[in-house]
């Protein structure tokens, strides 16, 4: 029987050919993969069974059951509000955006000198809020407006000058906004009050705005505002970035921080997500400011280039000092709303203000006219009517007609117009109600309160008039994207980030209508589809991973960290054992999980590694001893972080469970087990995921991200909730149900195409790929860390101490030196500093891993040059890199080395060299002089 | 009563704003447009009426209208064959190639330094075709089987030995391509016979053979094409290129020339097209080939370049000596088709043939254990089976099960089996013969004859081994992308081609399954909404032009201007005038105008232009009186070929009429017409348009083109019919009933969004931009013809001959030179040698419109600083442009100019300056030593 299948699609996602796989296996010593693996995964972890999945499908086959899927939903016209409005993208941006590999793999960026197109775009993300909202300092997104209000709650608490443990909530707010604080509150002991604004303010030490309201009523927050600041208390307006182009700026009215999401500047709905919420901060909250800041620096030549400010900020530096989590972004949203805002300028946006105000207001007379009651007569786009006992009725016929409304109780029904808004909606809403109206827009009186009217410009700078032709925006587009260096161009070889191929057939669906159009609280009945993916992504998951149950609710890593240190927290108090809040961490662990656990309401204690990288099990006891009364839960990493199968994993499971504690493994290296061992199966209580690692969701220059949190039978009932499903014990960790549902076809594409045998041979490639590596680099560079056969997991780091101690070149030389080569740098420094770790993944080929090493090789020479005195020690191709074309074509060449030296080390970067668009970046200088938004043209001139 | 409206898409479309517009006129010195109108256009032309068009929509519910339309499309599979075959488009092709716009909106590669991206891919192309069809020198693609079958013939014919007028045609070739090939035999006086082949050959210069046949059977042409070698008669193979991965090549069998479609090779059905038909040629025909050629050369360095070879051969070289009219290419489809052999490489392509072949045997197999019989024995993918009197019956139980069958006749239905042909397929298809079968294609017999086995290799470049996984493959279209200017990087002032925008919402639609996945021949009730989207283009088109009827079908200008003269020729004939044949072609036409005359049976008579390049009246009148009982037609470009709308039009067009002769008015400029003035009205007869101009049809790096033909009344009889439709006097000029009907959604939907108001805009801006441009180039440029007012139309001729003269500086040196400035060059020489036209559009902004003349003003100083000494006579920026990167960053540098003046002689090109990937290529050395399929690596070497 000839054998006529068609080549599957693992051979497409996976890098190396068979003879290419058989051509690494000799180079690192094995005749078989199944031999490597034996060797390098302990056998005591090794997963008894084939995963039990669905055989895999092609990618026609793959995309014919997505359309499938896709046909059960219903895409509707939804005005239901609620914080998520329908939207036009601009086709410009969705094709050269949305669906652009060059912008959607890209990393975050971590390395400014090839990322500056990303950069640019959210300086323009951040000029937008700062500007619409008037506080001077935007960061680059948060995950959503639920979590964003938050980390403004905490922000309040840690910055204000009140001793309250209070925080007074808007009884107007969105109704996840007001579970996601609830949420977040408890474990830090903050006391959520709701209030309606009117009376007088309880003590507190924050207080947060809607602005306008969830039910449409738009109010002059000015009083409160400072009745709070005279309680010492911070005030923090959640505000419609829309409504804003119209209305005074929260900035104005008193608020000190603003909060909310962008996700009508141009995102689809997505079922809830991905979108991109914001934070803008007055001067003074900046270095309280949480997640990523965007900021103007300088390079090697004084020219202005972007970077990532006051990085100290962050998580990964200050550990359990951290004050928030928050690692992920959701850039590529951020990215899209900031070009929305580029498209349509200041008059384009007003325009579209104007246009939903104003179709709004002809609703609501038209209602008014048939004799319909509107509660609130001042508002921006969302009318409350009074229909006592006929709220479900009307709502009812109103989807008869097409169009989700919102029922908000038996007598009110909210209608939410939107930037589709038109002629035709209005009709059927107020056909809905059983009006007869013909109210036009344009004769519609204006309903914002007199003294709110906005005054104060806003998107003053050039960027945001330049680009109103698509011609125009397609060229900024492109000519920001061929500033960067993405997946599209070269591997990006980031140690712990797993930067694998995000195939087309992925990334399609996410698009379609039927995926991209479906508002998150729409009836179930339109999101049928949806939810039978969701719920089949789930299942996989916990087949993978061992689990027995799954939420993919956390919108990022660092939320599924959360939920699933919130389920341990809960189930210990179910068990009578409140008082367990110990929770272990290794030395080695990412900086989110101290984090995550502070947030959860657990004290941090560290647990050593040896000198390996391993947990040191000596003290692991130690520790245990001194809190096992108070032993909640251990946080590790598997393989750990320093790229290593930890042989002692089960032993250390075993050790916090017979203490009592939970087990939580970090699931971000979960690329090194899938298909050859289950966290939940070798001694794991809970992890969470990473689907934009393991799982094909791509980094969309940081973020997107999902963080399933994964839980074992015990645990399953304490998954978060949300207040508009069916509630469990712990609340909603994002504002969304099903948080970033919209990307989600990804991950289930991916599972689907690959199969049981397609995942195990990706992860053992994966391994193989780190191993040849290693191999390959071991003569050159020291590989740090081994485990059993001297053998790797799915990454390796290579250790530069001795080198930059002998010769002064730093990972950041090498790291600074590969961009001439053409590569993104591997992780810097983490998890121990002066060394690279190198995660080539399982989707490069052969020639693409070589081509690194070659250029590891040919840096490892000159270092040798530096070392021998051939190079100087200061001025050479290593300290100066990267190397602009700038530079390199001046008329004046200062340096003792040759130009081809610096542009051409390797003759194969002749055909298609990338050209790094600015110098080094000088990080020291834009923290000094800290620029968030976008920079006067003169800023760039000679 | 407030404007609420929404900005139109026309200000998107057209670049510059209102203020722009208003600075624009103050430079030409109007005040409004329609002051610049009234003084540019002649009066005499001018349309009495705003254009009767529906109200211009917006983007959001233009795609609301198509998908409306799409829906009303039915998607089937279909196993129709007859040369359009179902295929698979690799989503990393689809999105990354046929989706995005740095391919999409390249122009043809005349300009080759930056071109090298999309010439390397067509070479990889034209290496596909000469490998499976065993000849060595293939074109870049021609416009469908039917036509590339017809230029087959004409070449067999210039090129044999006999002295016959008889082609012979295989009795099972292509319905459509018999009948192409019939429209084109007859007014060159070429007798057509059909022949089965069994029998003795007729005497004739050529044969066609259909390899496999249009039933199916597949059979060994040696000893035909031996007896046809023998009488002196050439021989063309039209071969299926899936089948040449299993069988012999035509090449090893006999052939002299091959054609036929790459269509399976994944470019979807689009109801007929647009799809890349291919030639190949044994050695001694290269300089005969039709259409465009890629061959390699070397560039100033020495190093491997690829250009355009043999540009002798075309038509705007060779004029009414061309043996053929084509000019249009269909590189973009030519590029998908060599890119889907890049990713499945020849084991991935044998693969699928085999496949495709297994499928089609199992099916046979099946029927005939259900007592079907099967006719022919030997098959590549098409069944043939007799079901007397049962053949409708069967068919139409196909469709109820989903899959399109053919019909053959009363007693025959054929089969055609394809990449997407699975188990599914196969058991609807017995079903519906009413067989109960189950044969697995791993078990059926292989039935291709023994002694037709292919052999020989193909596809051995390392391009068709090195880009197996996804990444690769997106690594690889990245980085040929990036070598090449396309409209996504900055203007293409290419005059006489309307490089205008592409519209990613004119775009969007055509890779919609409902639009893409139709075969042409599916029944009716599939394609309602595409005929109606026809039918509606055609009537707006018909409004535009104020003609009374036009047909969508020629894909080609070429195509629609042979269309045009054959309607005038038929009637002529139909009126008793079949001696009229002498066509008027003023010396300033594009050189497909002769050539499509004498393919349409004419003679060219040349009328003289005066010294400002409009048509001596003087001359029109001699040569009117000595071929007045001859005179069949006029053939004039308006505004002319030289950007001028002539005053006397009106005249000439009375003048011929007068004689009795027809006006045939080429619409190349169109876009200079629309909305101001209507050919159909202002005297013409018959026109063909550019929808790839005009309609924003992308031009696809060389194509696809789509060239309606239109008609007053007393034409509309004599339009394109097809074989497959109701019949018309005169035949098909393309292989499918409606053309390139793929692609049709584009200029649909760019009518639907502009409306008349829109489209008279653009024609007003396109117009002021042109004049704009004049003005300001004119101090340092002499603008070679003008109109009224000092005016020109929508382009403007700069003239360097007297600065040639002066400093030796060429028009080459100039164009090459823009290269440095990151601009596409001009129209170079045409229609005036030494000049370059330009043409700027309505879809250019005034920055880049500004960008542009800066460029230009910053080359005049150069060229001054040539005539003042201060630059080198020979050794200068302009001489040696362009420059690449290599060239500047070299560690010498040789010239007397500073690397800084050659690489950024303007400081705004510091921001994301273009490189160049070869200097200046010698087009001489590849026409000696021809090269036109992929280079060895050695090739590349240092």
């Amino acid at each position: 029987m000839t054998d006529l299948s068609a080549p599957p699609f693992s051979s497409r996602h996976i890098g190396p050919s068979e003879p290419e796989q058989l051509r690494m296996l000799e180079a690192v010593g094995f005749e078989s993969v199944a031999d490597l693996v034996a060797v390098a995964v302990p056998e005591a972890i090794r997963a008894k069974d084939r995963l039990k999945l669905p055989a895999a499908i092609g990618e026609a086959e793959a995309i014919a059951e997505l359309r499938a899927l896709a046909g059960r939903n219903r895409v509707l016209t939804s005005m239901i509000g609620l914080g998520y409005y329908d939207t036009v993208t601009p086709g410009v941006i969705r094709r050269n955006l949305l669906e652009n590999p060059g912008w959607y793999t890209a990393y975050t960026p971590y390395q400014p000198e090839i990322s500056q197109g990303r950069l640019e775009a959210l300086l323009n993300f951040q000029t937008v809020v700062s500007d619409l909202t008037g506080l001077p300092v935007a960061g680059a997104s948060l995950l959503d407006e639920g979590t964003a209000a938050a980390e403004a709650m905490t922000l309040a608490r840690r910055a204000g000058k009140s001793k309250s443990d209070v925080f007074v909530v808007d009884a107007d707010a969105l109704p996840q906004t007001k579970a996601v604080l609830a949420t977040r509150a408890e474990p830090l002991g903050i006391t959520l009050v709701e209030h309606d604004l009117d009376g007088e303010l309880p003590e507190c030490f924050g207080l947060l705005v809607q602005y306008p309201g969830a039910s449409g009523r738009l109010r002059d927050f000015r009083a409160v505002a400072a009745a709070a600041h005279e309680a010492g208390a911070l005030v923090v307006a959640a505000a419609d970035l829309l409504a804003l182009t119209l209305v005074a700026a929260p900035g104005e009215l008193g608020a000190d921080i603003a909060i909310g999401s962008s996700q009508r500047f141009g995102v689809p709905f997505g079922f809830g997500g991905p979108h991109a919420a914001y934070m803008s901060v007055r001067e003074g909250l900046q270095r309280q400011l949480p997640g990523r800041l965007v900021g103007v620096s300088v390079d090697a030549d004084g020219d202005p280039a972007y970077r990532l400010a006051l990085q100290t900020r962050e998580q990964h530096i200050r550990r359990e000092k951290a004050t928030s989590n928050i690692c992920t972004a959701q850039v590529l949203l951020a990215v899209i709303a900031g070009m929305y805002a580029v498209y349509h300028g200041p008059e384009g946006l007003r325009g579209i203000g104007h246009r939903v105000h104003r179709h709004a207001t002809a609703l609501a007379e038209g209602l008014r006219g048939g004799g319909v009651e509107i509660v609130h007569g001042e508002f921006f786009d969302t009318v409350l009517a009074r229909v006592p006992g006929r709220a479900a009725a009307v709502v009812a016929a109103a989807a008869e007609r097409g169009v989700n409304l919102w029922q908000v109780d038996a007598d009110h029904v909210s209608v939410a117009c939107d930037e589709k808004t038109g002629a035709a909606e209005l009709a059927q809403v107020w056909a809905a109600f059983g009006v007869s109206a013909a109210v036009a827009p344009e004769d519609a009186p204006d309903a914002l309160p007199a003294d709110l009217l906005r005054e104060s410009p806003y998107l003053t700078h050039p960027v945001f008039h330049s680009h109103r032709s698509e011609t125009a925006m397609l060229r900024y587009l492109r000519k920001l994207q061929d500033k960067d260096i993405a997946l599209d161009r070269s591997m990006i070889p980031l140690g712990s980030c797993t930067m694998k191929l995000n195939a087309t057939t992925e990334m399609e669906p996410i698009t379609w209508p039927e995926f991209a159009a479906i508002h998150p609280y729409a009836p179930d009945d339109q999101s049928e589809g949806y939810r039978e993916l969701i719920g089949t992504l789930e299942g996989w998951l916990a087949e993978v991973t061992g689990y027995d149950a799954v939420s993919i609710q956390p919108n990022a890593g660092s939320q599924g960290e959360f939920a699933g240190l919130l389920a341990i927290r809960a189930y210990h108090r179910a068990n009578g054992h409140g008082e367990r809040d110990v929770c272990l961490i290794p030395s080695s662990a990412h900086g989110t999980n101290a984090a995550s656990a502070i947030m959860a309401g657990m004290r941090v204690v560290v647990v050593a590694c040896d000198s390996d990288g391993n947990v040191d099990l000596a003290d692991l006891d130690a520790k245990i001893d001194k809190h096992r009364d108070a032993l909640a839960a251990i946080m590790v990493t598997y393989p750990s972080t320093h790229g290593v199968y930890e042989e002692t994993i089960t032993e250390v499971c075993a050790k916090v469970h017979e203490a009592g504690g939970q087990v939580y493994v970090d699931g971000a290296n979960l690329n090194a087990l899938v298909g050859l061992a289950k966290p939940g199966e070798f001694g794991a209580d809970v992890s969470h995921l990473n689907l934009h690692k393991t799982f094909c969701i791509p980094h969309g220059g940081g973020g997107p991200g999902v963080g399933p949190v994964a839980v074992r039978a015990h645990l399953a009932g304490y998954l978060p909730g949300h207040p508009l499903h069916n509630g469990t014990p712990v609340g909603p960790v994002s504002a969304a149900p099903y948080g970033s549902a919209g990307i989600l076809p990804i991950s289930w594409a991916y599972v689907r195409m690959m199969g049981a045998d397609g995942l195990t041979a990706a992860t053992e490639q994966a391994i193989l790929s780190a191993n040849y590596l290693a191999r390959r680099l071991a003569p050159h560079y020291p590989v740090l860390y081994t485990g059993r056969g001297g053998l790797v997991a799915h990454e390796c780091i290579v250790d530069l101490r001795q080198i930059t101690k002998e010769t002064g070149v730093t990972v950041d030389d090498v790291a600074k030196r590969l961009i001439d080569y053409g590569f993104h740098a591997p992780t810097m420094s983490f998890p121990v500093a002066g060394t690279l770790m190198i995660e080539p993944t399982e989707s490069e080929d052969l020639n693409e891993l070589d081509r690194f090493v070659d250029a590891m090789i040919a840096i490892r020479g000159e270092i040798a040059k530096v070392a021998s005195g051939d190079y100087d020690k200061t001025d050479n191709p290593l300290r100066n890199a990267p190397h602009t074309a700038e530079a390199v074509t001046a008329d004046e060449w200062p340096h003792p080395y040759s130009r081809s030296e610096a542009a051409y080390p390797l003759p194969s970067l002749r055909d298609g060299k990338y050209w790094v668009p600015v110098r080094r970046i000088d990080q020291a200088y834009g923290d000094r002089n800290l620029v968030c938004s976008c920079p006067p043209l003169e800023a760039y001139e000679d």
